[in-house]
């Protein structure tokens, strides 16, 4: 056991001047932060463990500048002894019952929110996110847990199926065969680089596996590993509290890749939950897939999230649209995986006149900063390649003096046919960023969604006397994506049952489940039937109502 | 497009000497049989096409000779044009109303139905089977047929999930969110060996797939492809009379695994079900698992199906469980997934005479014909592997003058220690074989599961005082398998809504979903929301009730 080493210390002023305004502004802020507990620890099951010596630290992206806290990786040591006490834990976790687990997912939501204002200033100094921003979230994630946990309190969630038995069926006796959902086992959550909060350490992934009855192991993400040892404190403050096994959740701290790829191979681990882009999510899946024993991977990689405009939309509802869409593609910096990425509308003046007014409206706004000097190199590369590309037309000002890690709010344009003959220009551009492809018809319209690959989202925007016209290009986008929003945004994941937020590859690795609303529970659960079996040792959601 | 190439031919005396009845026992009989009509072509959606030079023919096992017919392997451009078809008609399949598809479905039964003995006798000349046995599949194929084309006109069983929105919530509206679930497009089947009639051309996979909405193309098993043409035949009937789009249905020959390659490489096909061997299903696997495109494979591969059986139930019903036993181990020759080949008990003087009896019981009964000198020779090097094993012990006499292709029915015994010690004797031996494990202790025992992969079964025999006894045995037993039985054999998969079969890695690819009973229908569905929509775009289900 190691002595927990304590990192109280103050932060001094130049760490605390932060922006914290929703949207596309920002303005200078100071804070009464005087002191921040980061251990740089790792959480194996509820003991601080880091016998590593391999550290790093996170950035203010807004500052440009380090981050004070010292975060030591995990030891293969370490990350073993986490799984093992994930599959130990596995053993009592899974047996307890429905309320009880219930409790824990409230418990850890209360303790999140006793973490205070550090909480916010530390994901604001890892993130160059708002506060305001930065409290939105946290809201969700705590309205997350909570739905969790009111989920596995309703009736049937465990999607039972009873059929009595026939003992004088001929010619032979039908058995009594009952069915329910257990849990897979051990689960691993890699936290996303931009929701700190929503989709990481006690994120949609974490509060869905530990409401199925899995363990939870996450690699924290290195962007923000500060504000996950936050939270994970509150989670393992969750578990002493509740009196939940000793190594339900663990919090591994993470500097590149090999805290994943070991904790993906490693035998006690069942499942994994991913959130990020295609490069990762893909290694991931393909090294669960060539494990002796595959697990399943929920990867969630994004999409370019193209939006259909009609003619008649552009012509009546112009500005509406435009004030809306510069706010979508803005928002957050545009670091959203359903930033609508790729506008598409009839070439007209009408596409023209809407293209222009976005780019201005674009170029009003003040630039913001992005989560991390690597995620603003990234954007910048990715940009370049459709800014270099000989058939694109930067339409957007743009601002020449941005600071460091601010981004730079595009519109591009494009035809149809060149952003056909390039698909260099069908990736992902994670930013504030937007290419509008001007068809020749609808034809060429429909062509270019065909070739895109799976997507979250699609949107479609006309009036009621284009639907018929729109109809073949709506049956594509039910084909291409999990959600179809009609005549708004694609941004903003509402958290309810109804939500789906997953879709075909590369959207995500198994089109099949949802990584938000109740409907993700069931990533981590698998059916399991029992024959003729006495009351005494049937589960109780099993027995006769 | 081909003439349709005739081969009405008698057939000759001694092809149809088979044998009819079920369980152990085999008696020759006498067909009126005369005339079969098998082209050897494919079903390249409605048309029949046989382009390629690669020709084979199935095996009469029983009379340990070439049945007549000639097979014509399905072509890379025939494939290919199957591929395309299946594309197009999901086209407009996908949109089919589901009383169209459950008309379908049941139409698909009753052409099925009408091919009368023919069919019977072409599966009992590819399959070695009795004629009550291929009765009772082809009832039970029916039956699945109808099952799930009932379960398409349920309320409901499109999941779907309704969340009004609320224009007046603050600081946004909550939108309006639908959710549903929509096929995933044309699904590849791969046909069992061991059930030409429920697990292939129109068994479950197939059933279950066009439920959702699926083309599907059927990799036809080499073993029964006779068999498989005939079914086939019936569903393009059924296509034809329900003015189903052509090629919601394709039947493609194949010698060894390069049609199923292709088939599984091919863009256009969006997810795999398949049924057979763990070498072969993890082939397929990879195989999808390695595409640009990475697509779900349910692939079910069998398992040992341990069963525990108690000291007070020997000592009180030993009789009872020799007879239950000695026919679940030998009946269809074994070639069940279901097939208990692991008995684990304490060791004791009621064990080892349990063994004993249970020996001498099936040394008793007939040997019966296996399904294919393939599978003859399969079963008898993986027996070989347990009887050259020094730690093993075998008890069974057997049969020193076994027909061609008949299996020797076998069973051997181990101490559980040598048992662990040995993971060679862990594996399936697909046939009428199962060892007992005389383990030392009850620890020993639930070690030697938790040594064990996943299983589609296990059971547990055990008397009403000894439930505290087992009941760790019982924990273990619902991490490992899929369905577990009470006091029972594992033999005999009940189609209902409440049976699962399927099971943790290497009992399938993929533990959340089963392969039997009406929940199959979710391997190949997806959920997708609709955001704000109005009525008239929605899919009726969606709208408010």
């Amino acid at each position: 056991m190691f002595s927990q080493l304590s990192l109280w210390r103050p932060l001094n002023i130049d760490e605390v001047l932060l922006n914290i305004e929703g949207g596309g502004n920002c303005h200078p802020f100071f804070y009464n932060l005087e002191y921040v507990l980061i251990t740089g620890k790792n959480y194996i099951g509820n003991d601080l463990k880091a016998n590593g010596d391999i550290t790093f630290k996170t950035i203010n992206p807004e500052l440009n500048k380090e981050n004070d806290w010292v975060l030591i990786e995990a030891t293969e040591v370490e990350i073993q002894e986490a799984v093992e006490k994930a599959q130990s834990a596995f053993q009592s976790y899974r047996q307890i019952s429905d309320e009880e687990r219930a409790t824990f997912l409230r418990t850890i939501a209360t303790k999140i929110e006793e973490l205070g204002p550090e909480l916010i200033q530390v994901y604001i100094a890892e993130s160059g996110l708002t506060e305001a921003r930065a409290k939105v979230e946290l809201k969700r994630t705590l309205f997350q847990l909570r739905s969790f946990a009111d989920h596995i309190c309703t009736d049937d969630w465990r999607r039972t199926s009873i059929d009595l038995g026939e003992n004088d069926r001929k010619p032979t006796p039908k058995p009594d065969l009952r069915k329910t959902h257990i849990p897979l086992g051990p689960v691993v959550v890699f936290g996303s680089s931009n929701f700190p909060f929503a989709y990481s350490t006690a994120g949609g992934d974490t509060a869905s596996a530990l409401a199925a009855g899995c363990p939870v192991l996450v690699k924290s993400h290195p962007m923000h590993a500060g504000t996950g040892e936050l939270v994970a404190s509150a989670i393992i403050e969750a578990v002493k509290e509740c009196k939940m096994p000793d190594g339900v959740f663990s919090n591994l701290n993470s500097s590149g890749i090999e805290v994943g790829k070991f904790l993906v191979q490693s035998k006690g681990v069942k499942a994994v939950g991913f959130t990020g882009s295609i490069q990762g999510g893909r290694a991931i899946f393909d090294l669960a897939n060539k494990r002796p024993e595959p697990i399943p991977v929920f990867a969630e990689m994004g999409s370019v999230n193209p939006v259909i405009i009609s003619e008649l939309s552009l012509t009546t509802e112009k500005d509406k649209w435009v004030n809306q869409y510069s706010s979508s593609i803005t928002n957050g910096s545009g670091q959203f995986c359903t930033n609508p990425g790729l506008i598409l509308g009839i070439g007209s003046d009408e596409l023209d006149s809407f293209s222009q007014s976005l780019a201005e409206e674009m170029d009003k706004l003040a630039s913001t900063c992005m989560l991390h000097p690597q995620i603003k190199s990234k954007y910048d590369k990715a940009k370049a390649v459709v800014e270099d590309s000989p058939v694109t037309e930067k339409i957007s000002q743009g601002n020449r003096h941005l600071k460091d890690n601010y981004a730079e709010q595009t519109i591009m344009r494009v035809k149809g046919k060149d952003f056909l003959a390039n698909t260099q220009l069908h990736h992902e551009v994670f930013g504030p960023f937007s290419i509008v492809v001007s068809c020749k018809n609808l034809d060429e319209l429909n062509l270019i969604l065909e070739e895109l690959g799976g997507q979250l989202t699609g949107t479609i925007i006309m009036k009621e006397v284009e639907f018929d016209l729109f109809k073949p290009t709506l049956e594509i986008l039910k084909q291409k994506a999990g959600r179809i929003i009609f005549n708004g945004v694609p941004t903003g994941v509402e958290v309810c049952a109804s939500m789906n937020h997953g879709g075909p590859f590369p959207a995500t690795t198994d089109s099949r489940f949802t990584a938000v609303g109740v409907d993700a529970i069931y990533r981590w659960l698998r059916p399991i039937c029992f024959q003729n079996f006495p009351d005494t040792l049937l589960p109780s959601e099993l027995l006769n109502k």
